[in-house]
């Protein structure tokens, strides 16, 4: 039975660096060839970064994707590392024309490649396209219609990427009936909480349907609002795990593997659901076996808040960095929501780079300003104080405002001066909003959603104070300062734009409200479902035509990572313009 | 040879209104019948309204737009409507499931109906999804695979749903194949610049395809970004335009055609594509023909600027009542952006519900200000004057902002100001922001981006001026005060947000930068193209590289109606984080 040393590279592209990006491959390349990996695979388009979205669609992308690859295949021979092959993601284009979505020839497709000895040895695209969610791949790409297999050291690979185990039939019922001995699938999965658990499942039961070993190796980072944990996974045709890579931070997971010898299938071979078999011979012989395979590396999963927050750090870090930027400024309230946001701030790109303003008025209480000068000291951040009474005075002076005028007017007053500051300093605004608070419209358009990024947009609130304390309890097992003042974890929410203002005067106690959202947003549960579920149908009624007439505030919200299955963002598209209002 | 009277019903309806938009096709339904129409007709989901986007993934919408149709059948009975047979478009559910996209059996789809006498005699789901630009329908339905055919009158309809005949073969060739009489599609084509002549070339080609007339019905009116402008139509065989419906208004377009008598071929016959004929017999006999027929109802169709000058207009007037507003507040700089969005904003709802302010800053100059007095007093809409230097002062005192900051703080200052008459009196704000400041980032975020609507955000500077001039112009020849200035037509683009400031001090004529950005943006040529058409590489770079990084104000900027092949709507879908900066 030949032995494979298979190299996994969980990295994490800037989607349309190419230059950058190619370099991470050699990089990346070179650390799996001086640990003797036989066989090195990057993630789903880890030349392009991924999404890519509309710049599939601009030619000069593509042709740059291309040269790209020609050039990487030719840069790894030239340092050296040709004699190992390696399997990349990238944007291609088609032979063939697709006639379901219209698709010319030449149209664009979710490619990977393997290259070997300075040449571009095996081309192929993802065979089925995933189009719901944040996925729009019929929009971007045609399907590939190979199953392709590369044979080296006397071993069958069979190759694939991402939604092509997710659906049934396709590439895995192929690799079966091919009867190749690995299926090595590259993969751009998206986190959401708990989606690990869903995709051992998976590729468990894909081995098995298989009938060998699966190779799983997926992106990490940050993307806009997506957030991806790697999590790189192999498992036996039985299940079970061979090795596992840590999640949100970028590794190198190396696998020896007892594979069966390669069947003799022959090359051009249709296989089920049309897929031809397309053989490429690698050479190598059956390779001298290590005398020992290398002790397994199996990171165990982060838990649930663990898991979310790193999610939340990883996604701002990324986004501040990749649109290259050093600094963040925070409007810190004294709150929970700009508490968290700032602990997560400091987390990512450390509390040298985080600024913070208090930006209190009339109607701000003694304590919330003593909270957010507490959690400033704390954590080490950049603190400073700006009243907005003058600013406050101003317009009342030309406008003489009320009720929800008056209040917003505070709010925006805020939003003002948080993007002066950006302006004049050169840092990024984070905004503070929960996805509760999103969900049933309760922040200030131009207010409080001021910001280039929302780290807990996704995050509802009664999570938000799970969070919170878990991040404290962190720092206390650590024998570190806990960051988040008590009297934040303890008062009652408010948003103090009035007297005495607490969030209950307008909204349902958040565990109650969050329950009710889960089911209308998550589950798309109709209002009826929801009510015969026990809940009171007028709260029910509420909060569902608040959710309906919101969706103008939250798309004009800024970006944030993604943790749900239904983000606020492109995973989520409902009209402005809505006349249905019964759920 | 029979002859048939058809009625094209071009309505409007609201997404999600289901009672508003059955009421509707009652109401359409009676005008046709008692104009002695023998098949009424409305356009492609005119049930509920078009796009209903992510409702369509709401189980509980599905089952009310299913009731609705049910109840639609029996309430046109009930009325004495039932004899005439109506075509209407609604959301449905698959019966089988759909491998490509692994949707399961019940998915949703994009539906239409045949009723008669009380009943749904025929439903079947449109055959062809468009994914691109504005549409999604892979991520929202799955596809219908019979071609469905009417008999009545001793005529054979074959129907289908917009798509279906913008792909070669399907319903089209299935038609021919068929030996139906003529081809009725419903359809929900956005409108774009110039769509209109695109549109009866495909038409006429597809008669010619099916050989028989072709009957063309589309929605009216506007829904978010979309605006739909009607120009429903019908053409021979031969390409001759038997009727058409004028542009941007809701009309019963009848037209008497002599048709082909029905052929014999079999209900159940599976035609080329996997297409099954299903045949539905109404009946009728062979009708008394009218003795003479209908004289021949043909529109013209606008100019281009009364079309582009109409869609802004339809789509500012469909988002303010659809989303229950009655009011509109704009800020007047006295420039010739906000000139127009006011003209059209008056042509859209009257002047007496539009309420403009001037806010001067201290580098406001003094023409500006007589300006913008001067459009109020020409259209008699509402006008105020609130100057910014004591709020400006107040940031200044707390701040001591410089440059940019500077510059960005009064835009800012006007947006809070907007939004707090907005919030006090409950009208909402348009943003002034045209195509080619959006394009390069050339506005402040929460500046003067501020709004719920962008009239003119898909209008490049340069068709700005010519929409201006030419809404002049129509005054003038109507014996009526032209309502746009002429010094604000004449004068230099400024943002004056500091002294002598004009836009071509940071950008290129406007005339040049569109003429790139047009290359850029709506053709999606690359940097190394457009230089090679004979651009100066210098600007081509610097255009290539503002637009590539100004991703994410564009997507905080409201919806407008969309003109263009390429909006900055869900039809462009680009990264924030992008790291690909070469066109």
């Amino acid at each position: 039975m030949p032995r494979l040393r298979l190299a996994l590279c969980q990295t994490d592209p800037a989607v349309g660096d190419l230059a950058g990006n190619a370099e991470a491959v050699v990089r990346w390349t070179r650390r799996a060839a001086e640990a003797g990996a036989h066989l090195v695979a990057l993630p789903e388009m880890a030349l392009t970064g991924y999404p890519v979205e509309d710049l599939a669609l601009r030619g000069s992308f593509v042709e740059a994707s291309r040269a790209a690859l020609v050039d990487l295949a030719a840069r790894l021979e030239r340092e050296g590392l040709g004699g190992v092959p390696v399997v990349v993601g990238y944007l291609g284009r088609s032979g063939s024309a697709y006639h379901a979505t219209d698709r010319p020839a030449g149209s664009p497709q979710n490619c990977a490649a393997v290259l070997h000895h300075g040449r571009v040895v095996s081309r192929f695209a993802k065979h089925y396209l995933p189009n719901h969610g944040v996925f729009d791949e019929y929009r971007w790409f045609s399907p590939g219609n190979q199953l392709p297999v590369v044979s080296l050291h006397g071993v069958d690979v069979a190759l694939a990427i991402c939604q092509d185990i997710w659906q049934d039939g396709g590439r895995v019922a192929a690799t079966g009936e091919a009867g190749a001995g690995l299926l090595l699938v590259i993969n751009g999965s998206p986190y959401e909480r708990g989606r690990g658990e869903v995709r051992l499942d998976l590729v468990r039961r894909r081995a098995a349907e298989a009938g060998c070993p699966l190779a799983y190796v997926n992106l990490v980072g940050g993307q806009d609002e997506l957030v991806f944990d790697g999590q790189s996974i192999v498992v036996s045709a039985e299940g079970e795990v061979l090795a596992r890579a840590p999640q949100f931070e970028e590794a190198l997971l190396l696998a020896d593997l007892d594979l069966p010898a390669a069947s003799d299938r022959t090359d051009g071979l249709v296989l089920g659901g049309g897929l031809q078999l397309v053989r490429t011979e690698l050479g190598g012989g059956t390779n001298g076996r290590p005398a020992e395979p290398l002790a397994p590396q199996i990171a165990e999963p982060l838990t649930d808040e663990a898991e979310v927050y790193a999610a939340l750090v990883e996604g701002t870090r990324a986004y501040v960095r990749k649109n290259g930027f050093g600094s963040v400024l925070i409007g810190l309230s004294g709150g929970i929501d700009s508490a968290l946001v700032a602990a997560i701030a400091v987390d990512a790109i450390g509390a040298a780079n985080v600024h913070c303003v208090s930006m209190p008025s009339r109607y701000s209480s003694q304590h919330s300003r003593d909270d957010a000068a507490e959690l400033a000291r704390r954590t080490g951040l950049h603190f400073r104080t700006v009243p907005i009474a003058p600013m406050f005075d101003a317009y009342m002076g030309a406008l003489g405002l009320t009720g929800l005028a008056e209040e917003n007017l505070q709010s925006r007053l805020r939003g003002t001066l948080l993007m002066a500051i950006s302006n004049q300093e050169g840092h990024i605004v984070l905004a503070p909003g929960n996805k509760s608070e999103l969900a049933v419209g309760y922040s200030t358009l131009y207010g409080d959603s001021v910001g280039a990024y929302g780290p807990i947009k996704d995050v509802y609130k009664s999570l938000v104070l799970r969070l919170a304390r878990w991040r404290n309890e962190v720092a206390e097992e650590r024998g570190e300062v806990p960051p988040i003042p008590e009297n934040t974890l303890d008062k009652p929410p408010s948003a103090e734009l009035r007297p005495d203002q607490v969030d209950t005067d307008s909204l349902p106690d958040y565990d109650l409200l969050d329950t009710v959202l889960d089911a209308y947003i998550e589950d798309d549960q109709g209002r009826d479902a929801i009510v015969a579920a026990g809940f009171d149908p007028a709260v029910v009624d509420r909060v569902v035509r608040l959710v309906d007439t919101a969706e103008f505030k939250r798309r004009q919200y800024p970006p944030g990572p993604r943790i749900s299955r239904k983000g606020f963002g492109r995973d989520r598209r409902l009209p402005i313009t809505n006349g249905w209002r019964r759920g």
